[in-house]
């Protein structure tokens, strides 16, 4: 059975002794908006302390709606929050395409740029931080379970980070965390969405994160959503790991 | 005992398998001007043929030196070489990023921004030929098991790729695979560097990539530098797999 305060004490100790462990300093957490930022901060400013976290929106022609939210959440958890806006950043690497002869558009192209144009910031940020304050600072990852289980991530983009949390946690149970910490419920009940593409996780992906979580958890689901969700998890297994020539490997 | 021509003919099948496999159209491979990139780009030729490769140059405030080997690879090879550069678009982000009060100057931001911003190019240009020609473009990834072992890489930079086709292959063994493909000798022996710090890579790492071959094959080495490279090898483990919370989990 989960249990909210155990699992939240539990994930306090696992951040404390890492950071330990390897002598690290802070964290740098990138904060949308939703409940998945916001319950990593709130388990990190338990765990290492607020001072030891900076908060960061990475606007990109996007809302200032979202900024709104990680702003209450800034303060609530009574961390810093600063903003490096990468609309220019974007458009630069945009025109240089552009200049390109076979330049075509491609909403691929622009969607999944923008995660992997975030990582860099918030790497970025981090080693200058640790410059800074002469302590080493890394990057805390935001997925929860139901999200990898279906490969609902950017390669090279939100899914790279130097600590993970809420990789074993379903959608309920991440939002049961963000109760105990008492994460605001504007944030926490919020319907999910990447903020990029105007549209939410659910309507995308076309299942549930509900149905994912039963399908983890080996409950009975109908079979069509099960094997539409055994599809996403198998057809995006190569973002967890390349396919790789081995001098000993059989094919 | 390692046979560049058996060896060169295994990984040209595991190229094809994979690609027949997942029925993949094309790949896009950023061309350094350095051995690995070229010894990628040979092989996938062999395997996919020429007219399936998209090589780029990424210059980032770099040297037209590279650019120039870059063309003798992509004339050798027979594939269209695109240039796209990053110039303006790392600019952007050292510009939005003094904007923040905490600013400070960093060697270490900067030097590990722009692999990062390499990757987030192929990524986007992968996706725009796959519009473009309507076939899937997968990113190719060039590192080679000496550099690997050592973490020699950027996390979320040229770290990440959809195919690895040098991991398994020591220095040596890669040069040997040159060998049986042709590359251009000046691009074959040049001093590995990153072509951003000004260093070659064996004077950043502080031990040749002999060294690390001889560790990795278990072969007598000088008992101090092999206490490095191991040293260097479990220091940089956590590049390969991020530490994450699992509910189960004993710490």
């Amino acid at each position: 059975m989960f249990n909210p305060k155990t699992e939240t004490q539990r994930i306090v100790s696992f951040i404390q002794n890492y950071f330990q462990e390897q002598k690290l300093g802070g964290v740098v957490i990138g904060i949308s908006g939703g409940k998945d930022s916001a319950v990593v901060a709130a388990l990190f400013a338990k765990a290492i302390g607020s001072d030891n976290i900076i908060g960061v929106t990475l606007p990109c022609h996007s809302k200032d709606e979202d900024r709104e939210d990680a702003i209450l959440i800034s303060q609530k958890y009574e961390f810093p929050l600063i903003n490096l806006d990468l609309t220019s950043v974007f458009d630069s690497l945009e025109e240089e395409a552009k200049k390109i002869e076979d330049f075509v558009e491609s909403e691929d192209s622009s969607i999944n740029a923008k995660p992997r144009l975030r990582m860099t910031a918030l790497y970025y940020l981090a080693q200058m931080y640790s410059k800074k304050n002469q302590k080493t600072y890394i990057v805390a990852g935001t997925g929860n379970q139901c999200e990898e289980y279906v490969g609902y991530f950017t390669k090279g983009g939100d899914s790279v980070s130097d600590i993970k949390v809420l990789s074993d946690l379903t959608v309920e149970e991440v939002i049961k965390i963000g109760e105990e910490l008492e994460v605001p419920p504007k944030v926490l009940y919020k319907t999910p969405s990447d903020g990029l593409s105007g549209k939410s996780d659910e309507d995308k992906l076309g299942v549930t994160y509900e149905d994912i979580a039963k399908v983890i958890q080996n409950q009975p689901v109908d079979e069509e959503i099960r094997n539409k969700i055994e599809l996403l998890h198998k057809k995006t297994h190569h973002k967890f790991e390349t396919p790789t020539y081995r001098k000993e490997s059989v094919f």
